[in-house]
């Protein structure tokens, strides 16, 4: 019998995590304080962040130590495994060797445990007792939930309104990890009262939860603020997913891929999985990996965004980052992969991406969902929608292969199971997905917004 | 760092599964026909099930081979992890060293597609294009569809009209692995006609289903009919789980387990788990053994039934089985853990406890929750209702050796995860899990239909 996954012992969990800044040709340009537009410096951030994080945050270190109680805790799901698609491979009858790492198996279903504990461990370092943060669809307040639980840190998640109301269940797994839901806009925050005294009804919006929990974090002395994505840390943490990969296509007796794809949300499942790959580029390995973002056409920051400062959050509070944006006013189409509705980019992707190191594409979420039961029917795993658009970049890959006859390798991450989403695909099966298009009009509409702030 | 999960390779997949018949002390009592109470012959059982199968159900052979095609298909998913608890065992203070198998990690989320794959491909051998079955909260289902996606089979499921309207998500991923979903009952079997008839709003019930699977089947040459537990071929299937586990502590360098504990439905997962580990008990290896089945206190057949003969469904068509049972007229309380709400017990397990080989415990659904709840906060899985039983008869005798001082290993089967489930977790952090007696007057009831038929 061939052999179908590739797996590696709780002792082969990687023990560093990779930080691509070590490699950058040119170095990243900082952050700038929201009001002077000056560079934020490490003491701007440390009401919200522990040191430790802050420090990762402009490490110029290649590899950082993974905390032996933060591997450990990992070793209750990781390292995933890696698995040869042969049945996709077949259905496709491509000549390429498709690999997929598998990060469903995590507790909550997702990549995002991988950063949500090492947070939570520095934070619990540091003295911290309490975490807060911001949740849209659930899956990062979740696993920060998660994580919090493990290190008796209290965690605080405000949950925008609209999904809070629609998805009770999201809330109920938040509980059953200890964590506190509250619905966003809230009567807790002088944010959320200001909202409720304009609107009581208000939906709430991730602006405005991110407007609640930051001030709630930097209102109290025990509390400190948590990030799912975007930034430099959390990628670096997210850099295990690769790592691990590397080493199972080693062990698979594979060489490096040819071509690494990914989905791209705020960027830290993508550049978890394929930073580790693109060091063999930037250092000079391997010139001739391709690894490319896949985005939803209709909310695509990489493919025609600008590349300049802007917000992190949809409000304004958020220091400046360079990166590419559609405008942090860019309200994205209610598509069903959630996650992937992010007006910006993580800056380190974004820096890659317009030093050509990367590539991205955009697709809709009809062909998108088209891939995911195609992947569903022959490798067997629901993949949640934001996974469905990395398959759908695989698979217009491989079948590349098949009409050039070449024997690539394409490895992609699959970064959670679609059991939370069967109502994505209750709609997919109804025939009621929409195709959301973004247009040139839009971009522009909402670039007015960035009219006077500093560029790159 | 200590490991936390043991580990098994593609090519360690069992080659033969199990099979108890071999080493019972007595034979089993053979199915008896409903009409002329006499014994079942395999002619009676060809128009539903193929002939392997049917051989299967009788053999006395102690180890059967598992084709390839089966074993490659296992190996989407399997083996799975086995967990040593040992965030569990430090938050109960005990002695004892508690070891889990997660069968979780399969596509469809539990253990069922064990058998599921096995039995669509007897089936597809013996030519069959299409198979039925009932389903009541969506599992078993999912599980069929999934199988019968791989070989090509089509599978309709007659789902209970109830769970088909509160619960479209199953539907939704029963169609996403090509499944066909009809409410139950339908127009287009007599039975469901005569139901509807009748009753046009009627909710449906799992009798009503199976009469309507069993009924398709039986009136196409080209359909069979597969059941997701009791039935002797199925308890089978399911030793491939025991079979790994009694690997993976061999490789945590254990002998075997003190205790095998197994929540218990309708016995395919309690079985599987647990009959390979019996086996030691039964050959004289290790008489000492202690294996616990954990069943609800609102549906106690193993507890308060009575052994004797018995209908398998709630309607009365199928043969008469020799089993621990609440008569087949129970309609069990609506717990959560929705599969192990059955009238009867698998045959062969109720012919081990009759034999006192096996113990067996009941409890109430609130107290399994709690196990739930302290489970998901210290090992980070979110169990499925049913898995809670048996988390909590873990934890018993885990008290019981902090008690005692002993250093017992005790091993259990962890057969799915609660991401379907959180409607439940819902209930029960809302205070509103509700417990269902059982009482020796239900018992009196149920059995005076029993009256006259077959005893043991």
């Amino acid at each position: 019998m061939q052999a179908t996954k590739i797996l590696l012992s709780d002792a082969e969990i990687p023990t560093r995590w990779y930080n691509i800044q070590a490699d950058l040709k040119t170095p990243m340009p900082p952050p700038l304080h929201p009001g002077t537009k000056e560079p934020v410096g490490p003491e701007a951030l440390a009401p919200l962040f522990p040191m430790a994080l802050i420090e990762q945050e402009v490490s110029q270190e290649r590899w950082i130590e993974i905390p032996d109680e933060v591997r450990s805790l990992y070793a209750l799901w990781r390292p995933s495994p890696l698995y040869r698609a042969r049945r996709l491979e077949k259905v496709l009858d491509t000549t390429a060797r498709i690999y997929y790492k598998w990060e469903g198996v995590s507790p909550t279903g997702s990549h995002k445990p991988n950063t949500a504990v090492a947070q939570a461990y520095y934070n619990k370092q540091e003295g911290i007792k309490r975490l807060t943060t911001e949740t849209g669809a659930g899956q990062w307040g979740t696993a920060l939930s998660f994580a919090c639980q493990f290190f008796g840190l209290e965690c605080q998640v405000y949950m925008v309104r609209v999904s809070f109301e629609q998805k009770p269940y999201r809330k109920a797994v938040m509980e059953l990890y200890g964590g506190k839901v509250l619905p966003s806009p809230s009567p807790q925050t002088a944010a959320g009262r200001k909202i409720l005294a304009a609107d009581l009804d208000s939906p709430g919006s991730l602006g405005i939860a991110i407007s609640e929990a930051v001030e709630d974090a930097a209102s109290r002395e025990d509390t400190h603020y948590a990030l799912g994505s975007v930034l430099n840390h959390v990628l670096l943490h997210q850099s295990i997913i690769g790592l691990e990969a590397e080493a199972q296509l080693q062990k698979a007796g594979e060489a490096l891929p040819d071509v690494v794809v990914g989905c791209f949300g705020g960027g830290s499942n993508f550049a978890g999985f394929a930073f580790p790959f693109l060091r063999h580029r930037l250092i000079g390995d391997k010139r001739d990996i391709r690894v490319v973002a896949c985005e939803p056409a209709s909310c695509p920051s990489l493919t025609k965004g600008e590349y300049r400062y802007d917000f992190g959050d949809a409000v304004g509070m958020t220091p400046l980052l360079p990166m590419h944006t559609l405008g942090h006013g860019f309200v994205p189409a209610k598509i069903h992969a959630g996650g992937l509705r992010y007006h910006g980019a993580a800056p380190l992707v974004s820096h890659v991406l317009h030093a050509r190191e990367i590539e991205a594409v955009a697709y809709h979420q009809l062909e998108c969902f088209d891939s995911g039961v195609l992947f569903a029917r022959s490798e067997g795993i629901v993949p949640a929608p934001e996974a469905t658009h990395v398959i759908k970049g695989a698979i217009d890959e491989a079948l590349r292969c098949r009409e050039s006859g070449e024997e690539k390798v394409i490895a992609f991450n699959l970064c959670g199971h679609g059991h939370f989403d069967m109502g994505a695909y209750q709609a997919y099966f109804a025939g009621q997905l929409q195709q959301h298009e973004f247009t040139d009009q839009m971009l522009e509409e909402n670039m007015k917004q960035l009219a006077g702030m500093p560029t790159l």
